[in-house]
């Protein structure tokens, strides 16, 4: 068994997002994020801080802009509205989860493509899904896994994929990226049955559930590749989707949790970011 | 071992479709199918002419679109722009397959998302695919499959699904419709390792890849639903890409080819048209 260090691939591919950002700096061009936040959840706080103390390293601009708890759907359209407009803004972000009662999915798609950086927009999705050349923004998650892999050389194509959790954010469009990539992708969610038999057979096992420690030993081949999307925090400890310690002797290769697939989801967004303002000319 | 009989649910959902139409004529509005054909595919002739002929029993208008196969690119771009700015016209089909050197995938996504009655465009998909609630056009043989099933009250949740196939008019749109009923999806293609074990596994097999009987016995669970969406002319004769006569007696459930799946489409396709010219008012 080996870890896949997302930790040293996303610092990897950070110092590529920095030699580009600065590159399109000296064209004139800021690449440029903008976080939506609607209330203050403690653990999008974190998320989104840590986010932007690696952006302003790499040369990206984070503007924040924070709406209180009580903001009606309006509102957040119109915020988004007004980044859409903005010609220095080349990615939006709307910082999951939303207070209760606004429409989330419904919000996200009110984001303008072009600027899409989460890939949440159905015509991103429905490009990636239907294997479209071209550029378009891809959701980071998945953007990461894949780029994890390649990083150790490990194929894709002909191999049996399983994905348990079948969200905009990861599970929807991985299918597409391994699918893609010649996989043979099975998506199994919460209706799925006798999901053991189906996960032993993965040469590939991804698991975004958001249920810790879900994946245990019996339900894993010998040898698989096992990739640990969840982040739960269970009695102050950080643990995944998948019971790390027993799967671990059991996997070729394994994403630990912390470290693994979170690194590279931030330096996938901040990528990215870059790519989107690289593109700034043709919007 | 029974057979779905596409005829019989085709001619009852005609009906529907029927009814619906007459009550939008009351309305003074003519519900109304433009087909843009490119050169003379002698098929697709044969195909559109029955196409043609229902559509008017049923009360919708076909506007056939003929372009010589010298066709440029900017030509059909052109043709398919007359058609979405036309009022009167509410959906749009581009005849597959384009002759030689024509971008069909590139074509089809500059048909409007309201009039994209095939499903064609990343947009729709993308809602599909993201189980967005609301009104898109779906493609019309996913459709006509999962109306089919459910006219015989079989039921997808929780089944395992087996698609053969991954196109994006078939394969990628029943696989979202399906996953979004509740079933567990895989996507088998070309570079699928170890077919059968694959299909074998499969409560529902839908093999959609235009080589004549593929699908023999031993790919098939015994009690399995058998869905062929093929229909191939071998020594004058229609079959499916499925082995009709030795996997019949093993399947719960079969589409014959012809008989099957073929009219589910055509009826699928008129009844979406109906259903976007009832949104007239609101594109």
């Amino acid at each position: 068994m080996t870890n896949l260090d997302g930790r040293a691939v996303a610092r990897q591919l950070n110092q590529m997002t920095k030699l580009k950002a600065d590159a399109l700096r000296q064209q004139g061009i800021i690449p440029s994020l903008a976080i939506i936040m609607v209330g203050t959840n403690p653990a999008s706080l974190v998320y989104t801080r840590n986010k932007e103390r690696l952006a302003t390293e790499l040369g990206i601009q984070v503007e924040m802009k924070t709406l209180p708890a009580t903001a009606t759907e309006p509102e957040v359209a119109a915020a988004i509205e007004d980044c859409n407009q903005d010609p220095q803004i080349d990615g939006i972000i709307l910082q999951s989860p939303l207070p209760n009662g606004l429409p989330e999915d419904q919000l996200s798609q009110l984001i303008l493509p072009a600027k899409d950086v989460d890939g949440l927009h159905a015509t991103n999705l429905g490009k990636l899904v239907q294997h479209q050349a071209g550029d378009y923004p891809i959701a980071a998650t998945p953007q990461g896994i894949m780029g994890l892999l390649a990083s150790y050389d490990l194929a894709v194509t002909g191999k049996r994929v399983v994905i348990i959790g079948r969200s905009r954010l990861v599970g929807l469009p991985l299918a597409a990226l391994m699918q893609n990539a010649g996989a043979t992708v099975t998506v199994a969610h919460r209706q799925t049955q006798d999901l053991t038999t189906l996960t032993r057979q993965a040469d590939i096992l991804v698991v975004a559930t958001g249920q810790p420690e879900l994946v245990t030993v019996p339900m894993v081949k010998d040898g698989a590749i096992v990739i640990d999307v969840g982040i739960n925090r269970v009695a102050g400890q950080l643990v995944g989707d998948v019971d790390y310690e027993s799967v671990a002797p059991l996997a070729s290769w394994i994403t630990p949790v912390p470290g693994g697939v979170g690194p590279m989801t931030v330096a996938s967004v901040l990528s990215q970011t870059v790519q989107l303002a690289q593109r700034r000319g043709a919007r």
